[in-house]
Formats: C-alpha cells, structure tokens, sequence
C-alpha cells in the first residue's frame, strides 16, 4: 500500500507491508504483557509519557503538518499545521491530566460499608482504528481514542487509516520515541497498517484486545459494531450523521440569506467532510426557504471544487448525487467530479418535506465533500414533525428569532432525545474540547447514546470497567 | 397463566392473561406519550411519586411478603418482609433523592466555551424485565431497574416474572396509585404479564421502547442483548456468574473448617438462588482443600433439600448435576431432586485442577440452587492460573492469611480485570444498596462491564444519553 496525493491522484512515499494474522495475534498477545504494568504504574509515568509525546510532536510540527497535507489535501494552515495539530496536544494534555489527578476514576467511597468503586482498565488493548478526516486528531494512534484509552491505563493497538499512512508513521516514530524514553513496554502502543478484514476480525476477537474505538462509515461500523457486540466487547463506534439545522419561520423570513451565508460556510469547511457537517437545512417557510436555497447556491456555485480525502470517499459521494438526482430532487448546482485528483463541485440540492420524507434514506444520509440539501417545509409544525421522525445524530442546530419562540421550544423538546449536541444559532462545525462537551449522540450516529467521544475525563469511561473493592 | 407454590407444586390465585402484539404495541406507543411529561416534570413531584410508593407498599408489607413467599418459597422472615422489602423500599428512597438532588445527570459546565454537559432521559420507554429469585428488590415494577429507570425519567414498562404474577399485581396496584395522585401520566409505569416471545422482540423494536433492563438466565439475556444490538438500543443486563472464592494455601491451611463453614452458608442462602452464589470455592493445597471439601458436604448434607423457585429452575439444578456426574466428577453428598414442590438435596462435587480446566463449561455454569464445586488445586501459582482463563464474573473473593501476601496480591492483581466486585474474606452474597457498590462485571456475567445495577445515581446511567447545550 502506498498514500495517494488527492489532489493529483498520484501514490507517492513509502510502501506500507498488509501485517499478516499471525503477527496481529503476536501484538494482541504483547498487549496482554502489557496490561499489569500500565495499570499499576504511577500516573506521573504515563502522564510524562504523554508530555513528552507533545514535545516531540510540536517539535516536528511543520514536517508532520506537511506530509499530512500531502496525503489528504486539507489546507496547511491554519487546519492542519495550527488548528488539529493543536487538538491533538490539548488531547494529550487532558489526558495526561487525567493519570495524574484521578478524575477518570470516578471514584465513589462508603466508609461505612467500607467500600470503594472506581473504574479500572478493561484488562486489554482498545483497538483504535481513526477516520480519514482527522490524520492528527482522531488517528489512532495520537488522537481521541488513543488519549482516552492511555488515560485509563489500557494498551493501544492502532491501526493507520489508508489515506494518511505516512503521516502515521512519523506521528507513530515519535510516540515510539516517547514510550521507549518512559519506558513504558513497547506493546503500550503499538501500529499496524493494513490487513485483511477477516484477521482484523479475527484480531477484535483476539482475548489480548478489550475494546474497539471506531470512527468511520456506518457500514464498516455497523460490521465492527456486529463482531463486538457478539464477542460482548465494548465498542465506541462514531459513524454517520447529517446534523440537521432547523430554522423556524420567524428567523427565516428576517435573515434568510445570512443563515444561508452561515450554513454554506460550515457545509464547504475542510471540503465538507467534517463529520460534524450540517449536510440538510429545514426551513419553515416555502418564500423564505427558496431565499435560502438561492443563496446557498450562490455560494456554492462560487466555491473552487473541493479536493476530497480519497477516491472511494469521492465515489461515494458521486454514488450520492447520482441516487438524488435519480429519486427527481432538484439540484440547484454542482453535480460534477472534476480533476486532477479527486475533486468535485460543490453542490445543492432542494427538496419539499414531502420529497425529503419520501426519500429520507437518501436526504438523511450522510455523504463527506461539498453537498447540501435545503429541504422546504411549509410551517413550524412540519419542522417539529420532520425533527420527530429523526434518526440518532451527532448534532442538531436551532435557528429562530425571538418570536420564532414556541417554535423553538418545540424543536429542543423533540431533538434533545435526538442528537448528542443541540446548538442554538451556531453552527455544528467545530467541537470544542472540553469536560463539558458531548461528541456522541443516539444510534446510529454512534453506537451507544450514553458515551462521548470528546472531553475527558469522561470519554474514557467508554474505555473502562466498572470495579468495587468490597471490604478489600 | 397462573402462580404455582413452589412448596406444592399446585397452581393457585389469580389467571394471568397474555398481552396480544397489538397491546404490547398499544403501551409503547403510550409510553411515547409520557416521554416528555417526565422530561420536563419537576423532579419533586416524581421524588414525591417514589415516596408514596414506599409509603403505599409499607402499609401493606406483610400481605406482600405474605404472596411472594407463597409464590417463591423464599422464607418470609427476615427474608422477604425485611431483609428484601427494605431494599426495595430503600432503592426508591435513593431514587428520589436522585430526582430531588439531580447528582444522575452528572453536569458538567463550561462557561469560557458556554457549554453544558449532562446525563438525559433516553426518549423511550424502559422496558424493565426482572429475575425469579428477587421478587420485591428486583421485580420489573418496582426493583432496581425500575428505580434507575425513573430516576433519569424514563417510562418503564414493566413485565412481571412468571414465578410470581399476584407478587407482581399487588405491588403495581400501589404504583399505581400512586402514580394517578401524584398525576404521572398512566404510560409513566406500566405492567404486562406474558407475551409470546416474537411479540417480546416487537414491542423491543418498537420506537416508544429506548433501552431494556433485564436480570435473568444467561439464554435468555443473550437473546436479549442480540435483539437490543441489532436495534442499536443499550441493554443492562444481568446473566450469569459462579463468584468463585479463591482460598490461598496458608489460610486453607489455617483455616480449612471455618473457610467451608463460611462458603457453605453462602452458597444456601436462599436455597442458593442469588446471582452472588459462590457456586465454585478453589483451593490450594491438596490435603487442605480435602478438609474444606469434608467440612462442606458435612454442612450440606445437613441441610433440608432447598425448595427452588420454579420447576424449570430444579430441571436446570437437575441437568448441571447429571452432567457433572456424567463428566465423572466426584461428588461428595446431594443430588437428588425431591417432594413435595420443587425440592432438591444440597450437592456437592470435588474436582481437581486438571477435571475442572478439562470441563470448565460445567464447573464455571451458574446453576441457581444449593449446588457447589470444590476445586483443589495444587499451588498458590495455579490458584492465579485458575483466575486468569476465567470469563467475567459479578465478584470474587479470596481468602488469605498474612503468610499469603503473595498469593492475594497476584490473585486480585488479575481478578480485578475478572470480576465486577472484589472481596477479601468476605463472601459475595450480600450487595450492599450504596453509591459505591458495583453490581456489573464483565461479559458474560453481564452485558457490559462499564455500568453497575445497583448503586444510584451511577445505575441511573445504564438509561440515560448524554447531552450537550452548545451556546443554548
């Protein structure tokens, strides 16, 4: 295997070897070897470790910032070099907050009864395979699953995503620095690039891997999803969402285009494939909404064509196009893949409530790159219908005037048991990271409603096991 | 359908009618309809709920323990109308304050990024499927899954175990009263009493039903879990656990009568049907673990054969014994079923390392009733290897003397990622209702190992979602 310049469609850099069964096995193995020393180490040990990953990094910020743009195409700066980049040290930071005060451990005393729960590590390695979308942020080996997992003291076996192996190479070079200078074993974290899907399953079902830390496609993650749940593994799985924003009559009929203007911009952000994406607009209003429509589109039409992270990810997306385009929903622009390398318009489609209703595995799916779709309701009571017939999203926002407030009563009270996160104006892109915030949300957004994938200590609780000393 | 005493064998009370599909579908469709009602209910009004339930079910103590010991066998005092009845009541009491004081939601704020973090009711039913052996603490309309259920504001629909329906309708006729003066919804708590199993899986997929709780046998629960995975909707549930006690050779050595008295008692508490049974005592040191294994059977073989909870609960007793003797295992006293009801001979079996490695799938199998394995290992060392090749279980314990400082580190230091709840000394049966109780363990025994079932407000969180405010 070798990475591929998106935006030339070229391989270039280093071969990277598919690892065979045996020598995932032999990893799952040396992550058991593992796990007593992480458990029982002083948390300023691992914590060090994790500092000293964060100087590493930032020492080679530039190279790491380049060879990342080189294999997704994402802008340099400030997305990569500043604003991931950044993401991924404050990840490693937190966490290494979390081994030294405790916090994850959740810890509950009953002197009384002399007893002390907490939770503890699972016993093996969280297996944390990253999207395409984050190669810093969410790989797994430097990013969300893996802080959370190293936070509560559980081994990583990361497995580099095929879009940006070379960058998870040199991102893994100075995490390997930083283990061995801590010493910590090496099966703490360890990296593979590529397998066969039968000996990764065969790896989940391996007794040295505990848990799955998953962020991808629905349909690898629905598979995951499927082998954990029959091996009673936990899995974290994030997949896919629309992040539907709702805007009420009143808002739409005073701003229309600034809510459009508003919209377009978190659509095309890192050519719309974040999976925080608002990829559906419901306005209340048919007049409003069609100044909506027509001024996303402007916005749209004027837009370079977005470079897409793959070539699967741009067919994908095609494949979408062409299936709305099929059902008879109105496309207002774009429409095209274009080169050189994997680019395509970006591109609006517009559609009534009856159409989206009628097509809703088609408008309510998501699809990464630049595509949107308006969708025309008639009133506030249609936009509080389309909200109740939602599936699990990560995200959902409210747009409404002060007068827009019976409305927007209504939609919080439907989409609170809908989305993980509920936004008031503001847009879904950008995920703060904090204690406070919730990356997550119902099936099938994610796996489980009760976990976030974001702000520790709490989402390394998807990583651990609940565990009570009783009069110990 | 009616209740059978399990003393006689002879059905008596009341005909328990089967729910159609359509009922079944008819209260989830309700239970949608209180969905917000108690999202949005002030919290002192269902604390005061809770209370009155406690108060109702007080004032008739003595007619319910009076039916559930006709229907269970279990013994009525300090058993049933104390030891159980004042459970039930005090996990209410812990309800309310979780309602009263919201320490469930586990908010978390940031008000630098204006974000707030917390645990929110599902959006959905709770569909609350309770155990034979517990009918007051754990029975779906008013036990432990219940209690958390309503403690994030979730309807609960309920199903009554078919070991004790009149159990079950004379409790519910107090929640329910209480329900309608504190004006919950009617769909707030709702009861059924048998179904057909694929109506079970349709009322589970239906929209209104969000999370299921369930106690009971491994085939079941598995069932369960399958069905709930596949809908992508989070399960609690509680299967199967032996709670194997861990003797180290210097205390079986000082300690061999006392250990076995102390095992014994446990294991016939309740005629052996709690889920915390120490099905399996392994002991170090051959001629010590003889003395344990002598003393045991000299207990049991004292002991009135245990009237079980249901026939199907002694055929389960009868064929884990048959097929022990049937693997050749040694046993010490017991095995016989008897009359009148569903009575059986307290059993022992005695195995060695070696036989219990060689048919683990019998030896580690929860069976409820008054059966116990001795396993007689040879070493301390094989002791720890005995703890390392076990499924998750809800607790364990080890036994050690100071001399054995080595042993109980290595046991607990791999136990720890075994078992739910850890020991020392102490037998499992008896969990204590307190914030720092886990009552969880990892897969098998239930079926996640991140929650616990008892202990609020950490049990609420099996039923809720996490939920953000984003500048809201």
């Amino acid at each position: 295997m070798k990475a591929i310049n998106p935006a030339t469609g070229e391989a270039f850099g280093a071969e990277f070897a598919r690892s065979s069964r045996a020598e995932l096995e032999a990893m799952a193995e040396a992550a058991l070897g593992a796990v007593e020393w992480l458990a029982d180490a002083r948390g300023e040990v691992v914590a060090g470790f994790l500092d000293d990953c964060v100087a590493r990094l930032d020492g080679d910020r530039a190279g790491i910032a380049q060879v990342a743009h080189e294999e997704t195409a994402l802008p340099l700066s400030p997305r990569l070099s500043e604003v991931e980049f950044n993401r991924m040290c404050l990840q490693m930071r937190e966490a290494a907050k979390c081994l030294r005060d405790e916090s994850w451990r959740e810890v509950a005393r009953d002197a009384a009864n002399n007893l002390r729960a907490e939770l503890a590590p699972l016993g093996g390695a969280v297996l944390a395979i990253g999207p395409s979308n984050f190669p810093l942020a969410f790989n797994g080996v430097s990013g969300g699953d893996f802080c959370a997992a190293i936070a509560a003291r559980n081994p990583v076996i990361a497995k580099a995503h095929p879009g940006h192996p070379n960058t998870t190479a040199r991102i893994f070079g100075h995490i390997a620095a930083a283990r061995d200078a801590a010493g910590l074993p090496a099966a703490a974290v360890q990296l593979f690039y590529d397998c066969a899907p039968e000996d990764g399953l065969a790896l989940l079902a391996h007794r040295g891997v505990a848990a799955l830390g998953f962020t991808g496609s629905r349909a690898s993650g629905l598979a995951l999803k499927a082998a954990c749940d029959a091996l009673g593994k936990p899995a974290s799985l994030e997949m896919a969402s629309v992040n539907p924003v709702f805007v009420a009559s009143g808002a739409a009929a005073t701003r229309a285009e600034a809510v459009a203007d508003a919209w377009s911009a978190s659509l095309l952000l890192g050519g719309g494939q974040f999976c925080t994406k608002p990829g559906v607009i419901v306005v209340a209003g048919r007049e409003t909404a069609e100044r909506v429509a027509n001024r996303a589109a402007e916005v749209l039409r004027a837009a370079a064509p977005a470079v897409l992270l793959t070539e699967a990810t741009r067919a994908h997306l095609s494949r979408a196009v062409a299936a709305m385009r099929g059902a008879g929903l109105r496309m207002a622009c774009g429409g095209e893949a274009r080169g050189p390398g994997f680019r395509h318009d970006a591109t609006l489609f517009v559609a009534s409530g009856a159409e989206a209703r009628r097509h809703r595995e088609l408008v309510l799916a998501e699809a990464f790159g630049p595509l949107g779709v308006v969708v025309v309701v008639e009133s506030d009571a249609e936009l509080v219908e389309f909200a109740r017939a939602l599936d699990g999203q990560l995200a959902s926002t409210v747009v409404a005037d002060p007068s827009d407030d019976a409305a927007r009563r209504a939609l919080f009270a439907v989409l609170r048991f809908k989305a993980g996160r509920l936004l008031a104006e503001a847009m879904p892109t950008g995920v703060v990271v904090s204690p406070a915030m919730v990356h997550g949300g119902p099936f099938p957004a994610t796996g489980d409603a009760r976990f976030t994938a974001v702000g520790l200590p709490a989402a390394a609780r998807r990583f651990s096991k609940a565990l009570c000393w009783d009069r110990v």
